[in-house]
């Protein structure tokens, strides 16, 4: 028997986006981000690296040995972004681009520029030999993942196999390479095991699937590192290599590594039907969700290593939570429902791309986040994440981990199993699908995430009877995330209404999906209207930063104060268990937004009297996905709800003058 | 010509102490520290480990490769203290544990249990070949450097020369693999430098002295790092490999580390005459003091890595000041100023020695701080240092070297130069000096820190004309340290006085000392009366934490408020310019300090009407060494001078109950 996901995801290709949030920022990404990366690909000489290792002669001329997946990451993004925006410019410079990276592989496969340019220099992280510095440095197998990723992308998105067959080449290079009897190691980032999953997906060749479940199980091997040392670096953490992988309990290391690492496991999990995988992935999302996951859906706490920190450990103003490590949660969390068919995942998915996500690029399409703060004190000294937005770095992982996921996004619309069709986003736009060997529209139209009335078009060539699932959101049913480590102190009294062709109708539930099993016909409309109050969040007793906080959130949209509205500051805000919030939809601020205002206590220091109290003023939030591009200020999150202590600042030079 | 240091210290041998604050703290250091150390190192089977490499047999039983060095700290400084205490329980223990240690040395002269106990099978940092991870994980030569600091303070203390004989056969080995046209490398953990020198002095050979030099000078030639990388790691600075030495310009990486090689600079300084190593460690000794020290004399401001920040990178919640890096920069310090003879190098070593070095022991002598935090606020979440001392470490490096530090301390009194005698630390008890040929005894009498009337009393056998070089300390002189990093906000009126025989006398003065030039007789007595105000202390304007904030100093000793003499908090109070400090001795509280108490407005916050004020209350400071002994709760170093600002906090559970 072969094994695969329970439920396949409806291609991006099947789907056509129409919609009032996110297709402004796709266009964005195809007008701006994506051009920018391949113009900054050029500019900083990665494309130049490919051209002196296609020659042989050289100097490799960037800082990275991995600076070579910024082309695959963006040539990926670009081809998911043709299949939205034909574009035949665009299309001809992949096109080059591609003829390059091919030039610069060597002839058994193998494709590494830091290496190929100058073998008997290489970088020095490359090691002096191919793959010994694997496990640390060399990122080899790095590489060679985002290749595979962009590849199937490319391919998937065109037709054309010019990219595939170079991934391939290189692919059967590494099953040749690695495995049980020939070269062992866990790659020190994964990445590669996704993408020999996505390889074996297109060709159906066991070797890429079985090297994926070798390279996993490799973790934990290594006999090199001291388990007893609690830094994560010497005792393989860093990597997920301190343990076996069936022995690991926790979402641990360097979160994007970690998370691409359990995305290989779902899909071997799924692919090859092995239960321990399964339930080592499970045992460690629940660990994710439930312990180590800020409350805009960002991981990775801790700075020093980019990495998960211990259980509960979620502080503001040093959070760290990557942007590469949103995107890599959003990969983990889809292949999870893939799994599973729950709500739940996709309720984390949807927190995620609407928040910790899109906080990782401005509205321009072309500065950056590389970590998203969860606060910025005016009163803060070291360490605080940066308020200001860049527009690349020396590790531009971030900046091209957004351009690839972004045009990728029409593929976590829909999923289907058989007769269930599973809506999983408000997404408006079309989707032209197959089911029970009938042709299916369906369309969505509204206005979410600021609107709670969806529309869905259902139209079947012919009648024909299949189960529409619609995700009921978590938010809308009073669970501010799966597994309590978020609550609504607020919840709401209303509940979630369906009308299926203007009647109510009752609907039974599963796994969080409301179930509308009915024979379709042409033009059939499906509302539902989901309840869409400001809600006030509470965070587990735990997490020690966010005591007697709340924050913010309305749909799935978390909520900020920004110094810009308040006043210049926005750490002085309190918000009372009782603070009802009004909504305006803003079409002018910040591309337009739903803002929410309120009359809250708002702290004033006399510092002449040497006092602090309360006067009421009006604070306005706005979603947390837009702060940060109005200039550098105070952003704040969490806010208490009363003043029970103050800590003093001073920011002042002292009275007493000092002769100099 | 033969170089050394123009200025010898006195040596340890020839200074008996009799004073009120140091001797008790050395007798604990006898009776507690030293034999728990031993204790310690043999239930964590450190001692085993040299049992098995002698029977060259089992398995390595402790955590680290350096754990060995535990072993040779507590003989130096057991070394150092039967010196005050003859005990001869403890001296035949000494030896037996010498004879073990012997056992374990290889026929060549290695000495490192990791790998001799099972050479197919050493530990994974030591790496398959002796001295091929010296670089980054080994520690191969840090226990050699240990080992020969031990060796020479157990021959200069007992005369005997068994462990030296292990340390010179060592040594031999160390000399004849290392050096030009032999292996290279720059030590990973610096200290082999420093011991080198140390048995150079013992035996002359140049051999040892040439090795030292040559290990400073390796460093920067690794090409393996990335040069542009921010990461301390990757691109060198942690170990300050980053850069030959003679370029290096700030005091970088790991912070123990740094002071080890900076000592060693000094000493190759002195040693060769080598005035481009001089300009080097000068121009670092001149980053460090004037941009990345603590006001209580700590350095290394950031956990991860235990390393030096960037220039004026102090914060007070996440200082890291690691108690061996006290010790290191006594050392350094130490070394300045028998190269210099200013007395700026024995300001900064004075404030380490009555501040953060013995902050890092509790008064029971055997609980112990790894950091010495500056701030503990019961508001703050992650990250925060440990506000309770623990027994022990895996990683035990700090207690033991307190144990080696604190008994050599009466070697750091005095020093000498022809006719010039310095007196540089406040400590009671006598010499025995030979100037001029003539025996000289010099006594001090005097209740410092705590009183500033200082009595010496100077006895020549026979009438002998030399300079007294009395140390007038920065503090006294208005200097809160020397270049800047803090200053006196509220400086002294009051000047120093100084009396010989009960007279005023002029003195003229040299580099920070008063220079008492005259025929000495028998029983001359010089007083000298230092002006003891508490004072206000304010940072470089650069020093973000503390804008607007005063630190408290009397004397040398730095001041703290902690939570169990102020109603529970600390950081709610506040010190105006014009606050003006009571004292009081307290011989019953934390064995004696003198105390300070004021009236000071401190900040209550009334919940119920979200209001916060001051009201006004008396606020006690003890001395910043003796905070955490105890209990747990809130310390300041640093208090606002006025209210300009506020934190909001809050530690209560949410108003709205959430159902669970």
């Amino acid at each position: 028997m072969r094994h695969d996901y329970p439920i396949q995801a409806v291609s991006f290709t099947k789907v056509q986006l129409a919609d009032n949030f996110w297709l402004p920022r796709l266009k964005t990404n195809h007008d701006v981000t994506i051009p920018a990366s391949f113009q900054r690909c050029e500019a900083t000489q990665r494309v130049k690296n490919f051209e002196m290792a296609a020659a042989r002669t050289g100097k490799f001329a960037t800082i990275f040995p991995f600076d070579d997946t910024d082309i695959y990451k963006t040539i990926e993004g670009a081809s998911y972004s043709l299949q939205l925006y034909p574009d035949e410019k665009l299309a001809a410079y992949i096109d080059a681009l591609i003829a390059k990276v091919g030039k610069a592989q060597e002839p058994d496969g193998y494709l590494y520029t830091a290496r190929t340019i100058d073998p008997a220099h290489p970088h020095p992280w490359a090691g002096p030999e191919r793959w010994v510095n694997e496990r640390e440095m060399s990122h080899e197998l790095y590489n060679a993942g985002h290749l595979y990723e962009a590849a199937v992308a490319h391919y998937e998105a065109t037709g054309q196999k010019s990219l595939l067959t170079i991934a391939l080449k290189n692919a059967d290079l590494v099953c040749a390479v690695f495995g049980p009897g020939k070269r062992h190691v866990a790659p020190g980032h994964e990445i590669v095991e996704m993408g020999l999953v996505k390889l074996y997906r297109v060709t159906g060749k066991p070797e890429y699937l079985s090297t994926a479940k070798f390279f996993i199980e490799e973790r934990g091997q290594y006999k090199g590192y001291d388990p007893k040392s609690p830094d994560v670096f010497k005792n393989g953490a860093y990597w997920q290599d301190d343990q076996p992988v069936y022995a690991q309990t926790e979402a641990k290391g360097h979160a994007v590594r970690a998370e691409y690492l359990y995305s290989a496991m779902a899909d071997v999990a799924a692919l090859t039907g092995d239960q321990r995988m399964l339930a080592a992935v499970d045992t460690i999302w629940h660990n994710m969700v439930g312990k180590k996951m800020y409350v805009q859906g960002g991981t990775g706490a801790v700075p020093g290593g980019e990495r998960f920190g211990a259980n509960y450990e979620l502080p503001n103003t040093t959070a760290y939570n990557e942007t590469c490590a949103s995107v890599a949660n959003v990969y983990w969390n889809q292949r999870m429902f893939l799994l599973h068919g729950d709500s739940k995942y996709v309720d984390v998915l949807e927190k995620i791309l609407y928040n910790g996500l899109i906080s990782g690029v401005g509205l321009d399409g072309k500065s950056f986040f590389y970590s998203n703060a969860m606060q910025i004190k005016s009163s803060a000294g070291f360490p605080q994440t940066e308020p200001a937005r860049a527009g690349w770095f020396d590790c531009s992982c971030c900046p091209t981990n957004l351009a690839r996921l972004m045009p990728a996004l029409p593929g976590y619309v829909y999923a289907q199993k058989d007769r269930d069709v599973y809506a999983n986003l408000f997404i408006s736009g079309t989707t032209d699908l197959t089911v029970a060997q009938k042709a299916v529209r369906i369309t969505q139209q509204h206005n979410y995430p600021w609107q709670g009335e969806l529309k869905f078009t259902v139209s079947p060539a012919v009648a024909t009877n299949f189960n529409l699932l619609v995700r009921l959101p978590g938010w809308a049913r009073n669970e501010a995330l799966p597994l309590g480590l978020y609550q609504f102190a607020t919840p709401s009294n209303q509940k979630i209404s369906i009308r299926v062709n203007g009647q109510s109708v009752a609907y039974a539930t599963r796994n969080g999906y409301a179930v509308l099993a009915r024979k379709w016909r042409k033009n059939d409309v499906v509302e539902v209207a989901l309840p869409l109050e400001v809600r006030q969040v509470v965070a587990h007793a735990n997490v020690q930063d966010n005591l007697g906080k709340v924050a913010l959130q309305r749909g799935p949209v978390m909520y900020c104060a920004e110094w810009k509205d308040n006043g210049g500051r926005a750490s002085n805000i309190i918000v009372p268990a009782a603070t009802r919030f009004a909504t305006a939809y803003q079409p002018n601020v910040l591309n337009g937004i739903m803002q929410l205002t309120a009359t809250v206590p708002v702290v004033q220091v006399d510092a002449a009297n040497s006092t602090v109290s309360t006067t009421r003023q009006t604070m306005t939030a706005i979603p947390y996905y837009a702060w940060a591009n109005r200039g550098k200020g105070e952003m704040t999150v969490w806010f208490p709800q009363q003043l029970t202590d103050v800590d003093l600042i001073s920011r002042k030079a002292p009275e007493s003058t000092v002769s100099k």
